[in-house]
């Protein structure tokens, strides 16, 4: 949290813009960290802060806490969300619970248990709102990836001949599991990448909206769109897709913020953020151009063996120009 | 295991140089993963081979073995050493180990736990003897560590002022944890390298010498042991230690090897291992010169919270040439 200026911003004046959602109130950090969120919360004027954390950063943020004097305010608590018991409903829940491409760590479902469990019938979510972008982009790294995967496989070979004639075993039977594997490492593995701007080449499309204020966690085990983007550049290539996230301060309808504040990770020259994109390579890239359009299918779904790492499919039929429609394509990735 | 050609061909020679220690044999394969071992065992003229693997590479074990028509010799077993039940005793247990500086990983207590469980009173071990190095060393990763020390203290600083006047949050009551873990990220954490053998300093010495065939699990909870050390380079810098192992493979009294082999993960130009070796940073460095005596005190313990990793203590006495002795320091560090 602390090292990333866009995000300590963006929480920042979230709150001490928004102080008339704090005055007085009661709020709930969850997965305090250091404590941060908190104690803004109480230097705007909460009347009591509930920071839960679950890990021994609690003792950094009781520390802190005390520090800045606010100790008859801001009560830290170590526990799971899911497990401690507060004295007393909330008006504000805030919480910085973001992962990679929004949803990876799964730590949301903490937020929405919160929220069900101690939130008031009128209070509100901080952040209030969020959504998942997906874009083409082209991309260097492509061209590296085939050419680290072509290179594994090399060694591979280099290293079975090797095995029969030097070591006397035949390895040859396990190429198909290794081959798999290598190519889910270079090619089907998601890369945290600082995308140029430049490097998006149409229009970005949100897959997903999400309200946090009614989201239940079946809404986010899966996420699956359909959507349409435009080339906008002039002879290019498609290497892949980008992904990333905003979400907004709003307040509820009720009682909206005074000034609306967003925290985007989308591309940025200036304002990237320690989230980054997530990068979905496509190989071989294929040759596109201004106007070219795409039909994407998006399917994300949670890894059964981690449910903190996530699995997208991504799918895409290309239009061109001139009419011509591109053999469809659809690739598996993995978010680790 | 398949990939470092110096432990291939040193398990490889130990066993088609003593293939007497097989022909008609039974043999346990501890941790067997694609079950190459195994497999040389069966080729040598073993009867019976048990290949235990825990994981689920125990499928490529089969795979191989079938692919080798060896299915009659070696029968691969899933489960864990500690609760597979063999139908027989052995006369040979064979396993690759050693994790870096040997005892990382502490896979070896699966392997006494093997022994003491299924190996025949005249069985031998393979390998046989096992001995973990220290050496004092030079090298210019001292500075660049330090460096980053200081760099990563001087951003805490630029960080807690901007918090300060910007965010209006006092951080400084973090220091002193913030900087202990940067201390133990740069400065107390053993690097895994390559040293060249011009790197190393002075004499070498044995901190531990093991008997695969009589050590105990307790006999490896805690490496103990005072050793001596020359410089033998003109003028130089003592900037901290390496720490490397070897094994040799010399069958048992009664029944010794015809050829012994051994495996050395010592610093080398050509046979370097995947091992390399551990590297413990002594900062700042110490200028020394050809004569001058150490007297280094180390301790090595399993970490509390993951019985994997290691906790080091090294304690070094110079005595210069001149006759002056230095002042003693000791320093902590972590196998991670």
């Amino acid at each position: 949290m602390l090292s990333d200026r866009v995000r300590m911003n963006a929480y920042f004046n979230s709150i001490f813009q928004n102080k008339h959602h704090f005055q007085g109130k009661t709020v709930l950090d969850v997965g305090a960290g250091s404590g941060i969120l908190a104690i803004w919360s109480a230097q705007a004027g909460a009347r009591k802060v509930y920071a839960v954390e679950a890990t021994k950063m609690s003792e950094h943020a009781r520390a802190l806490v005390k520090a800045n004097n606010l100790e008859d305010v801001v009560e830290v608590i170590e526990g799971s969300m899911e497990e401690v018991t507060l004295p007393e409903k909330v008006d504000v829940i805030i919480s910085e619970w973001m992962g990679y491409f929004l949803l990876r760590e799964s730590m949301f479902d903490s937020v929405i248990c919160a929220r069900d469990r101690w939130l008031k019938p009128m209070g509100m979510m901080y952040p209030s709102h969020a959504r998942m972008w997906v874009a083409p982009i082209r991309s260097g790294s492509v061209d590296k990836k085939i050419n680290d995967y072509e290179d594994a496989m090399d060694d591979w070979y280099h290293f079975t001949n090797e095995t029969k004639s030097k070591y006397g075993v035949d390895m040859s039977v396990l190429k198909k599991s290794f081959s798999e594997e290598q190519r889910k490492y270079y090619l089907q593995t998601s890369l945290w990448s600082n995308l140029h701007p430049h490097q998006v080449i149409g229009t970005a499309a949100v897959v997903k909206e999400i309200d946090c204020l009614t989201v239940t966690v079946n809404d986010i085990l899966e996420v699956r769109s359909n959507l349409s983007s435009s080339i906008t550049l002039e002879n290019t290539r498609l290497c892949g897709f980008g992904g990333w996230f905003d979400v907004h301060f709003r307040g509820r309808k009720e009682d909206p913020a005074q000034q609306e504040i967003e925290l985007t990770t989308a591309p940025s020259i200036d304002n990237g953020t320690h989230w980054g994109q997530q990068v979905f390579l496509m190989h071989p890239p294929i040759r596109v151009s201004e106007g070219d359009g795409l039909n994407v299918s998006f399917l994300m779904k949670r890894s059964m063996e981690n449910h903190r790492l996530l699995e997208v499919e991504l799918g895409c039929e290309i239009r061109q120009c001139s009419g011509t429609i591109l053999p469809s394509f659809n690739k598996k990735f993995y978010i680790e």
